[in-house]
């Protein structure tokens, strides 16, 4: 945990904050902080600040918090991906905030299996504290936005270009010739749209309207990546692609 | 699983191999294969090539295999990875695997937990299982080696040079000047070495040792990312580097 993430509602006019739960119990058991230490902490979709602990008791931590500069801009990258299996999900989702991702959109395709959505790890209530997790990880405070779409057609046809307007879209596929960095120009603005596809790939139709919805395939070399970590590696490259050289 | 990893001393000399446990329930329950079905093949460290099922009962399974080509080649990638905790290191097993790594060097670092060196996942006979995991999924054969190092600075001052010869060493280090990708010639024959610390980050001394053993400082990005994320990101920008643009 690399910073504390407040939200809203948890911090009163005068910059005091009282966690409890896991966040006290992380910053008492493994920051293991004294009255007067200070602490990185950032307000949900907001700034990046200081946090003094002004008391600490078994269930409770008490922060006077004071807040600097404007929020971090938000990821301008945004990823359609087809619903892994819920133990890879889980993880995908504090993988999405730690990298950098805006919009998250979550959809049906021919090869995932149906009772796939069915996980409680697509309860917001759920899913949001795994977002966290990987907000603390990056020091960011910019939640993606998740959507849940259970019929890839109806998204890509009719959805797509209000979710996810103007963007450069990219779809991964194995064997495909075009490679990621060729196709995003070097510290490009506009917006990136990834799509990777469910365990077992797109069937060519899919990747056929995909391509009609302005997709254009990319391959990320010959080994098969799991969902997860296809992920990680397309927003590395696509971050890495979108950087200035120096 | 992509490919259905056999070892040497389970393929008779007329090709045939018996499966059970992991591998024959994945074939019968996720494949639903049934007697003369074909399936993609490795054998350990050796080529690929075709099995036939020929026989499959609730524990057995019996191939016939056809091995062609020469063995893919050895990743010439290594990394020297500070131990993460079990949970992370378990990931990290399977994704080293999956992206490719020919030589894992797991090690002490002044941030690195003691007792993180008692995990089961660091007996052989456990970590070797999650690695095959990796490799089927990557579909590929070479086992990455692995190694565990107690002190960093006898790995590093006087071990290094053996395990990991001529090789460009890069550390990865949030907030260093420099970038992966211009570090890495495009298109690189050289074996590479990345370096990733602990949670919590290498200290200076070690990155000022790490320099002295011709390791440059390379950054990520302003994001903080844990460990199995970070070699994920470092492996994926050096085989990017590495490949040439076609």
């Amino acid at each position: 945990m690399n910073l504390i993430l407040i939200e809203p509602e948890e911090l009163g006019e005068d910059g005091r904050a009282v966690l409890c739960g896991r966040r006290a119990r992380h910053i008492r058991e493994v920051l293991a902080v004294a009255p007067g230490d200070r602490l990185c902490v950032g307000l949900l979709d907001g700034p990046l600040g200081q946090g003094e602990v002004e008391a600490s008791s078994v269930d409770e931590i008490q922060l006077r918090c004071v807040f600097v500069d404007a929020p971090p801009p938000r990821s301008s990258v945004d990823l359609l991906l087809a619903l892994p299996r819920p133990k890879v999900l889980r993880r995908l989702f504090r993988a999405v905030a730690t990298l950098g991702v805006d919009r998250l959109m979550l959809t049906n395709a021919w090869k995932t299996e149906r009772n796939y959505f069915d996980t409680h790890f697509l309860r917001p209530e759920v899913f949001r504290g795994l977002l966290f997790e990987g907000l603390e990880q990056a020091r960011d405070t910019r939640l993606p936005r998740v959507s849940v779409h259970k019929r890839l057609r109806v998204l890509v046809e009719d959805e797509l270009d209000a979710l996810s307007p103007d963007t450069l879209r990219l779809v991964a596929h194995p064997g495909a010739p075009g490679r990621l960095r060729d196709q995003v120009p070097p510290a490009t603005t506009r917006r990136c749209l990834l799509a990777v596809g469910p365990e077992g790939g797109w069937i060519d139709r899919e990747v056929e309207m995909l391509g009609r919805a302005g997709f254009r395939a990319v391959s990320m070399g010959p080994r098969i990546l799991s969902s997860d970590l296809a992920c990680a590696a397309l927003l590395t490259l696509v971050h890495d692609a979108r950087t200035q050289t120096g």
